[in-house]
């Protein structure tokens, strides 16, 4: 299996994260990335191939340009002004309110997010555009018949049409999904199973029919995104039916998640899909420090064996995951499991 | 002139405001109301009234009773998680997401909140009622046919229908604005001359022709709340026509801004209002730290006449205004004016 890594992560290094009501070092931190490239090297289970640069045309395929465009330039806009902070958004457009771009950058910030945890600091951009690159790189190999591991971060999977959060910016799985489908795919499954809604994929493909989406993850009502995730959420217009959520509570163990798992298996294995993207957070890990489901080390093996049921072309790429010292084994672990389950076949 | 005032206000006494991307010392401090309080007893132009209580009822006539709730009780659902600091919003229903409230902390303070500058601390619900009340004792002595000053602190005009942000969490002036429709009148005029927009007020009564509101304030393109406030916002279905906003940039001298104000002043002469309430910030001042208007001291004195001039009944409520050793000068200079204007009528 092929993977791709790129050191340009580190760039995106922020200090402060909102939690609690204070600025605390963010959970997701340049540390994780390589946690997560020494075991899956450790494992021995990859080739690892520099990234290509796609440029920025498969990322506004998903993404309002205008949204792009102030990623890459917020940073510029926001020291501008002299603020002494990282960018953080303090007022949005609420309902009722209007959907107006502002002039100016705390505007911007507000219109342009739907979180306040993710601080924007030098580097965000050129770690996030990185990312996306990370992403790209591995999907070519996926084009090929091959299944590969983008290691990306920041991570994709909460970065909507036109806003960030969550500690995404650019949608990694979404692009590539776009992507498969620009290179003739007819269709497409992404499947996220990290521990929070992949609310920013779900929106952008929300109405379509051509990328389905699934989602395991933590009750919404409980936790973050909190408005999103919800099982009634089922897609619409052409896209009806192809979005499907399932939500579980706190302490959920591998054993009752599973079902979810294998229910959005059996639906992509009878979907006629081309080609599977799995938005692979880890932090459905049972020491997860801002989680609560409970899954072990030993079970990711066992979800890598699931996933290889599909028997399709399959593009991991890194989403969440933040007990730092365990997310590499945990990553390593669906890949083995999975490029076991391949070679048993 | 009769004032109303309560210590109470106290209770709100937050350590942090998140500004700049960092959580400094709120703007909006207890100070505010001692500076006004201290100024308007010297000039000698008000006799002080203790607040009288007139409970709830009032409030959720133009509040939704949840978002009441949730007021009274966020504090201490917030510390019951054990979260160190002060509750601030970190995500919240941007667009195409749903509006659904969370069962969480996290998400209750995200969906009723617009802004994240506005930390709720220890003590806020009970100023913010407090400041309710205080505007109510105000208005009742308005109801006799007197003008009158509510020095409300915190302030209201942010505070829509169910959401808070901008320092205010009950709309005083549309409380009692509703009060005053429901102890008989016809029509009810609010004029806001804060410097920023007051989208809670206009939110509250955009679709109502019975309470007309009128705001001058910095341009929402460039300054808070970003969303509301354009001139293009005129009301919607039976108050079509009803809300009008004047805009101005950087810089505006009083020479500039009266125009809007002589403007409003005679819609509001040619209206056929029983009653004025005045959304009374002075946050348009010349030295405010957070603002872009150039009015100084004296030309508050010209505010109080050009507001004498519709002859009705008056409510003054305090609202913004940050350049704490200048505020109390400035709102007993409108006072002032107002007064004299009266005299000499």
């Amino acid at each position: 299996m092929k993977a791709v890594y790129d050191q340009a992560h580190w760039q995106r290094h922020p200090s402060t994260e909102l939690d609690g009501g204070q600025l605390v070092t963010p959970y997701e931190s340049p540390q994780r990335a390589e946690y997560v490239k020494t075991s899956v090297t450790e494992a021995a289970i990859v080739d690892w191939l520099p990234p290509k640069d796609f440029g920025l045309a498969p990322i506004t395929r998903v993404h309002d340009p205008d949204y792009i465009d102030f990623l890459a330039s917020c940073w510029q806009q926001w020291q501008d002004t002299g603020k002494p902070g990282e960018a953080i958004p303090a007022v949005w457009p609420a309902r009722r309110m209007q959907q107006v771009v502002p002039q100016d950058i705390d505007g911007k910030l507000g219109y342009y997010s739907f979180a306040a945890e993710t601080s924007i600091s030098g580097g965000t951009w050129e770690a996030a555009y990185a990312s996306s690159q990370v992403a790209l790189t591995a999907a070519e190999v996926v084009l090929g018949g091959e299944s590969a591991f983008g290691l990306c971060r920041p991570p994709g999977h909460h970065a909507a049409y036109d806003y960030y959060g969550g500690y995404c910016f650019i949608n990694n799985a979404a692009v590539c999904a776009q992507y498969f489908r620009d290179k003739g795919d007819a269709k497409v499954a992404i499947l996220d199973i990290d521990f929070h809604h992949g609310n920013g994929t779900q929106d952008i493909f929300y109405q379509r029919d051509d990328v389905h989406f699934f989602s395991l993850h933590g009750d919404p009502a409980l936790v973050f995104p909190h408005f999103t995730g919800y099982e009634n959420e089922r897609g619409a217009g052409a896209g009806e039916g192809a979005n499907r959520n399932w939500v579980y509570g706190p302490g959920t163990p591998f054993s009752q998640w599973q079902h979810g798992l294998s229910e959005a298996l059996r639906l992509i294995e009878q979907g006629g899909f081309d080609r599977l993207i799995i938005s692979l957070g880890v932090d459905t890990f049972e020491h997860d420090p801002i989680s609560f489901f409970k899954l072990t080390s030993e079970d990711y093996l066992k979800v890598g064996e699931v996933i290889a049921q599909a028997s399709l072309p399959t593009l991991f790429l890194l989403e969440g995951g933040y007990a730092v010292d365990a997310i590499g084994v945990n990553v390593a672990n669906v890949l083995k499991g999975f490029k076991q389950a391949l070679k048993n076949e």
